[in-house]
Order: structure tokens, then C-alpha cells, then sequence
């Protein structure tokens, strides 16, 4: 198997492009690849090709694209997680995992009960990190897609898309059982939607104004009784959504 | 919420009992509790009390048992995981999460293509150190049962009780799509069983001589052609399969 590389530039046979400079680095300094390597590239849009190494030097690296190849299969829905976010370094693990199970899109959010700011993640640079997460997770999984991470909002502005009239979005945010009399379980979300945002809440928890204003444009569902770590939550009921909608 | 710790000599009102060296540990230094404190313990074989420190020096801690509380209520299937053993200390995550999820038992395995060896787990007292690991993640989780952590054995010792003429016991080996003619995917594993066993291969993948032997006793489950961390394989194994049987 050749060494696979993000070149966002590769769209068809013949194209010469620049690999980002991190990809450029691993290509030279870590794998040590020369002139006329074969390897493999994926655009990050669902693109996979066959690729040569045409020049690299330490300054940058182009690479011919050659021709198209079967790129992993997608799961069948497109799932958005919405993750408050967790503190320290958990959030890099929640966007790797959720990578790795296939989500589209992953829109960290701030909560009441979160312990970081929006100003603070901008300074941090942090969503700019968890976007070269994700490159490095859909390469080591062999997705051709690299999710989009957005920047981080508030819950109020996550919550938007879902109350738009006609929506074929599908909200689906967790909770604890006892949070409210009309939460799901797994089993009962329903049927495959076009598109699901996944919410789910900071270490603390919602508050009760969050749960009610989520329950306006979401179904409550809950993982069951179990105490699960803030950091395993995502990959649980990604898995656990996925299972549902026979997407595993 | 009083703090919970791990006794497993406590039976029922009155009983008087010393706490395990590190949960003693754990009362007294970290956090610092002294006679009178109210705590609540669990046995890990399912019991849950209001308990009261007796007792607490240096040289140990014994609590008063009070009366017994409603315990976090257990999967209804017993899922034993018998997993390879991983590089590093990726096994101890492994255990970690595989606790919480609510596994019954853990058998570590060594098989063909696994880099470590029967007798360097038995060296390194590595299932006593997974063993601390069930009790640490029962104690965070809030499950009163500890999950016993056998002794590592070899992949055919793990196939052993599978194979018993009348066994209750479903076997689940995974492995990937392409691996045999009668892969199922998890929505295909059929109803709930009394127990399950659920055996997972090491980073380079089980042996086709052992994906043989396996399927002469286990159905063979694939996860889809997705490629995940070695590290995630039982989160997402145990996850799924439970949300297919309606326990999540």
C-alpha cells in the first residue's frame, strides 16, 4: 500500500499540485519519499487518485495526479456533531473519533455550563488545530472526506438551522433520562433522516433553559442510565445512532 | 453526592470493614476524610450501601456498612470481551471504556500476530493493573459491579467454553468484510443472548487460520469497511452490538 497523502488541489488525471505544508513536511522529513515515488492522494471532497512524486525538496512538494480510484464508501447520512467543548485536550479525541465513525461535520459549541469562551478558543487558535485533526484522521482511516470544522458558536447559533421551516435536519440532542418527560431512547429516534445534528452538552451538563429550548427544534435522547466520561460521549452515540439506522 | 469507594467485604447492615489499600489511599490522602464521614460503597458484586468512616489512619480505613441503596442497574446481556492485547498501554484504555459500557468480564488474549507474549504480561503484572483499571472505572461510572479481568490466555483457551456442546454462550469474533463468505454485519446477529463473548484481534489483524478456528464457534461480525483505531474496536463493538440488542 502506497503512503497517502491530503492534496486538496487533486481533481483529475494530469493536475500537478502543491501538498499543504504539513502533508509536504511529513512527505520529506518523516517518510523521506524522493522524486517519481508512486503514492496515493484524496482531495478531502471525496476524491481519491493515484499520484507521483514530481519535486520534493524541504521548501514544498508537487505531486502528478494520475488516475481516479474507488475512495471509501460514506455512511449514508449526514451527520453534524454538535460538541460543546470539553476541557483541556478532550475535544482532539472527540474530533478524531468522530471522524473515524464518519461524521460530515463537527461544530464545537459553548455552552452556559461550558468552561471556555469563544474569545479564548480564538485566541487558542483552536478551531485551525482540530481542522488538522480531522486531516489526520480521515487520512489514518482511509476516508477520502475530510470533515469541516467550524468555527465555534454559541448552542443559540447551533440550534438555528434546526428551526428553519421545512428543515430536513433532524436534531437529536442528549440528554440524561430524567432530563424531561419526552426523551427517546436509541431505539426510538426513528427512521434514517437525510441529516442529523448530534448536540451534546459539556462535562456539567445542559441547563434546564437548554434542554427547553433544544426540546423546541430536537428530539431528546438518551445513552440509557450509565455514566459515560464527557470525552467517550460522541463516539458512543455516533456508534449508537449509526447502529440504529443500519449505517454499521 | 458522598464519595464512593470500592469495599468488597461489605455484605449487609453493621458490617465493619476494611477498605482495599488503595481505596484507603485514596479517603485519606487525596481526599482527606475523616471518622464520621458519610460515604457510600459498592462490593462489585452488585451491592450498594450508605456507609459510614469507622476508621481512617494512614495505616488504613475501615467504614461502617448502613443500609443498602438502589444499585445503577446492569446490561442484560453478560458480554465478556476477549480482547487482544494492544501496544503500549493501549489495553488500559481498553479496559477503561469497556467497563463503562457495561461488560461483564475480560479475558486479554495473545494470539498469532500479537507483539506481546504470555509470559511479559506476567511479568509485568499487567492484569492486576487492569484489574485496579475495572475498579477505577466502576468507582467513576457509578456501576456497583467490578468486572473481573482474567488472567491473559491464548486465542484457542478463549475459543474453550465457546465450543461446549449446549453453551449458552453466543461467540462474536470480528473481523473485517472481506475476511470470510459468512460475515454479518451487527444489525445481523439476531436476538438478544443470555451471554455473549465478543473477540477482537490485535492491531495486525487475526490469522486466517484463526478466523477458521473462530468461525467453527463464533458468527463472524463486521464493523463495516471503515478503518478504525485499534484502541476504539471495543468501544464501538460493545456500543453497537448493545444498541442492536436494545440495551442502550
Amino acid at each position: 500500500m502506497h503512503a497517502r497523502f491530503y492534496a486538496p488541489g487533486a481533481e483529475r488525471d494530469g493536475d500537478v499540485v502543491d501538498l499543504p505544508h504539513e502533508e509536504a513536511q511529513h512527505l520529506v522529513r518523516v517518510l523521506r519519499l524522493t522524486a517519481g515515488t508512486a503514492i496515493r492522494v484524496f482531495n478531502g471532497r471525496g476524491g481519491e487518485f493515484d499520484a507521483v512524486v514530481d519535486t520534493a525538496t524541504k521548501a514544498g512538494v508537487q505531486v502528478r495526479v494520475h488516475g481516479r480510484r474507488d475512495s471509501q464508501a460514506e455512511v449514508g447520512v449526514d451527520v453534524t456533531l454538535a460538541q460543546a467543548v470539553l476541557k483541556g485536550d478532550k475535544m482532539d479525541e472527540v474530533v478524531r473519533d468522530a471522524v473515524m465513525m464518519g461524521v460530515l461535520a463537527i461544530r464545537p459549541i459553548v455552552t452556559t455550563r461550558s468552561e471556555v469562551t469563544l474569545a479564548s478558543l480564538r485566541r487558542g487558535h483552536r478551531q485551525e488545530r482540530w481542522q488538522r485533526i480531522s486531516v489526520s484522521s480521515a487520512k489514518q482511516c482511509g476516508r477520502a472526506v475530510v470533515p469541516v470544522v467550524h468555527e465555534p458558536c454559541t448552542f443559540e447559533e447551533a440550534l438555528g438551522p434546526l428551526g428553519a421551516t421545512g428543515s430536513p435536519l433532524c436534531g437529536l440532542m442528549l440528554v440524561e433520562p430524567s432530563a424531561a418527560a419526552n426523551v427517546v431512547s436509541v431505539g426510538e429516534v426513528g427512521e434514517k433522516p437525510l441529516g442529523a445534528t448530534i448536540l451534546i452538552g459539556p462535562e456539567g451538563g445542559w441547563t434546564p433553559d437548554e434542554i427547553t429550548r433544544g426540546a423546541s427544534v430536537c428530539r431528546l435522547v438518551t445513552l440509557g442510565s450509565r455514566t459515560l466520561r464527557g470525552d467517550a460521549m460522541a463516539l458512543v452515540a455516533v456508534t449508537a445512532l449509526l447502529t440504529h439506522w443500519r449505517e454499521l
